[in-house]
């Protein structure tokens, strides 16, 4: 880490701050140019708190050379993670097809969809039990009931099951779940991380909207500081201006984070574009671009199929997904 | 609420879809012109999910006229709000000014800030005891003795605390907290808001950093449904590209949230702006803009006053923003 | 389009609306509903002016139905447009590489880069000679010079080359060059693109740093309006809040823009990313997802092999790009 | 300018590196610690494209200490720059009022709100002639004739007039024109700069809907470069997520350009907000805030007044807002 010093700042300014900064266990280089003193520091530096270092009123700029995350620094982990979870895992060889409705809704859609995807290609089930909703008004999922059917979906298909935690007080419910999601919206609900932290479970982390790559990394810091070291990073789209989309894929995020850190990303082509008839295309773009592995949402709900399909996609939809996406991967 | 029907639709397409929305309690209206199909929803629209709705293979797009928030519409209640907090309020004619540190470090430290600030013209006294921090390895605060630091600052002073919650488990703590603080991270924690609305304190949301203003408003929402109608908003900046300010601050926020909503709305420009030289002209520019009121960093701590000041104002500039606002609210 | 009317206006303002409207040759339909009267417009709505109508005080809003975009429309025009360029072409069953220098700086170089690329398999090249540099002391390209120098690498290799223009006064400069690109920069210097729309030459039409794909299909209408459709798309990262990364590449462009018009898209990881290591998984994530081709930035030159290596792509590393896309494109 | 090097670069690496930016003219000054080696230049960075060196193989990041601004920084130009504008100035004591209509439609037009403004308290009449629209089948503007009849009001009224530029070529019309408009989506056309760089006259260059304040600097720096130092800056809103106003009015602007340039700031909040309602207080915002003046749309048009108001203020708006500005003037 590096600080560039205001000019005209004292020697005894300078000496203060590096006193502090000595006090905290880091050692500290001056380096006093022509212009501008620069102070070095070597260390831990994970323990310094840059926005206050930098708010100091002699303080120009601070610059980061080595990055704020260990757990998920590559650096000190150079080979790539592989999650296990249930019969399969995530990252490595195996590319994780991930499947299901976005809100689980009755015992037989949950039952159907799950048999359709397994039959498609899916190595694990996805479905939302508690469903975080912009409205207080919308339906917020069956919950605990959700949560068994998805486990009765489980014991007939054998996929692993991957749905949304809201509530650290829930994780009871979550005993037989495979791998905890993490919402966009508690990608930095830190207490919630803290408890996730203290499980052994395989976490999938998805990115926040206005997340940078960095924070995302922060956050798999706070489980893996916690002692949990199975997070699977998950790519969803970031909001910007553009409108055609419900947000924009961010898929140079898979090779940044194959480069920053050990953790497997995966892509969720469904939530990004909002729009089914994009989903396709962006699967085989995130399985190209190096992705760990893809959620989708596939539907087969009375619902839905009222008004002849919807933002999902149908199972035989994702059947062409899951062969097409394969046929990238034997080339890459 | 306005669907806009794809060209090529069938007219039992249409009919299906129109006694799905009729089951739901509303009032359908057909409109057939040369090239589309318009249906009208009159009616509790706010129960319907916008979402799925457009998600309809047969829907090309859907347009609210009436906004999906209810409790915290001025529609439907054209009078200000006024939040009473402890011997003071914040909406209507009182301009709130609400000063302290950022995070409470001892019991001297607040004590000499509280006092300062309230010689300055503070109304509240806001400090830090849980610290939503991006790095696991920042200091996270005092924690439940903050609280208890905060507690003897306003017996002292007579000033109403402000402080953030990030677990609702900790609820217990703010028993005689007079605002409970919900941060930008936690916006859109759900499960957090709900537990909020179980109460009847005042409640200080703040904007997250990429969510609109109607979704500021939906999460007023969730703590208005739960039946606390005691919510004070606060806009404290948006992450955007621009890089010389930490986040930028949307002041029409403030014309805007007065316009939609009864609720009151505050400014924080030091979070915004990350710089304390910027908090003086946006606090005058929030206050000419309308602002109920401004949430303000002010410090007078050892490791700050080490390095001869830091992005926190000091007491008398603090002093200086106050009596510099009043003399615009005076004009305006 | 359909024009939603607030509560409460009279219908004598609502006449006087539709009066002027039907002035401007379009039918106009009255829909009134039990909360709002609904204004269709039905004709060449394209020429009404969308943000003049939502800003009448009697207007709620506005919302299009069919798109802004007529010579760009997929809807008029449902096969995909193929670009003849030299003896190659862009869209249809042709895949472009289009490849070469940042800025071109000497015969030498430009000589042996274009031979290079040729050798890995590109199909045009490009290179820069008037450069669009934000600050007005950076290097501003070779000029009309460059382009003399592009001209000889294209008798000598056969490649049709690809150069920026920045003035439509320098057209005469710009004679025999294959495309003409119109940088992010100038992508709604609409003066620019009306004098380009009136010759026949291939443009390569840069999206804006903050252009959404609507803009970017209306500043192809301005040169196909002017006559010129011989327009090629590219998508070069948009401005988001990430730093990791210059611009974010949003690839999701590329489906949406073959749904929305028939001009080909092809996409330049190189500008994107902004780092030669990031190039590589980009180029792949386009060909999976459907562009039209790729730009890519290579070099060979002494300043930059200094100190071992840049942003840009070797020539090897091209050549590895190429054949790696090649096995993607197989099947796809 | 700093640069961090790589860890594992080797010495003749970074000799090399240094040759070549000593030859450059800079002072090169290494600092090897015990984990990163750091470069750091000294001299005149400006020249230095931090860009191409950022971009090198052995360098870990660079680190502009100097701004690349150098006519338009504050540093070598303390005191505050008065831009002359016919019998009065933007800058300094001086606060601007710039109204009038978004188009120039007709003599009439013109005339009325030219007397209106100037009687409201305008000391600018403001008038678009050639009028860059996204849809090249949307009112271009009356061009020359449009420029005619604002010097006519301008010969009635003494009002100096600005209206805005899109074309080098038409610089001829604009010989009495007071202050020459660059718009947002022209901003970094640099071509366009140079030429205004050429002439003595005051420009008003508006702020990219994407652009950083550095950005918005080094375009006023091509003008000046050029021996124009007659610029005005103005905010007029940038490209956010934020869907309720057309942009984000970005007021942290002004207290930063002040301290970054010795060039005077101005905002237009009917641009930014694209709402009449939000103009008044976004006005006062922004001279609380520091601004140097206003431009505001004003209207009086019967295309407008047909459907009673629109998104411009009326004159006796205006005059409203600019009483209102005056009086917070006055206390700051």
């Amino acid at each position: 880490m590096i600080a560039v010093i205001k000019k005209g700042t004292s020697d005894k300014q300078i000496e203060n701050l590096a006193s502090w900064l000595k006090a905290q266990g880091l050692d500290v280089h001056l380096s006093k140019g022509s212009t501008h003193t620069i102070v070095g520091l070597v260390g831990d530096t994970s323990k310094i708190d840059e926005e206050l270092l930098e708010s100091l009123e002699i303080v120009e700029s601070v610059k980061r050379i080595s990055e704020p995350f260990k757990s998920a620094n590559r650096k000190f982990h150079p080979d790539d993670s592989v999650i296990e979870v249930g019969n399969t895992s995530v990252g490595g060889d195996i590319f994780a097809f991930i499947a299901g409705p976005c809100s689980v809704e009755s015992e037989e859609q949950v039952m159907e969809i799950a048999k359709a995807v397994k039959a498609a290609g899916a190595t694990m089930l996805r479905g939302g039990a508690f469903k975080p909703r912009t409205s207080p008004y919308d339906f917020q999922g069956l919950k605990a009931d959700g949560i068994e059917l998805l486990l009765k979906a489980k014991k007939e298909t054998g996929l692993p099951i991957v749905t949304e935690i809201m509530n650290a007080n829930h994780l009871p419910l979550f005993e037989d779940v495979d791998v905890i999601q993490v919402g966009a919206r508690n990608m930095q609900n830190f207490e919630l991380l803290k408890e996730l932290g203290k499980t052994k479970k395989a976490i999938l982390l998805k990115r926040g909207l206005a997340n940078t790559l960095k924070e995302l990394l922060m956050s798999a810091e706070y489980i893996m500081a916690g002692g949990n070291e199975n997070v699977i990073l998950c790519e969803r789209g970031i909001r910007t201006f553009e409108t055609y989309t419900r947000n924009t894929l961010d898929l140079s995020a898979i090779p940044l984070i194959h480069e920053l850190s050990h953790l497997p990303i995966i892509v969720d082509p469904s939530h990004a574009t909002g729009a089914s008839r994009l989903v396709k295309p962006m699967a085989l773009a995130a399985a190209a671009g190096g992705a760990d592995g893809l959620m989708i949402e596939v539907h087969n709900d009375p619902q839905h199929a009222l008004c002849d399909g919807a933002q999902s996609l149908t199972p035989d939809a994702f059947a062409d997904v899951c062969s097409s996406v394969k046929k990238v991967l034997e080339v890459i």
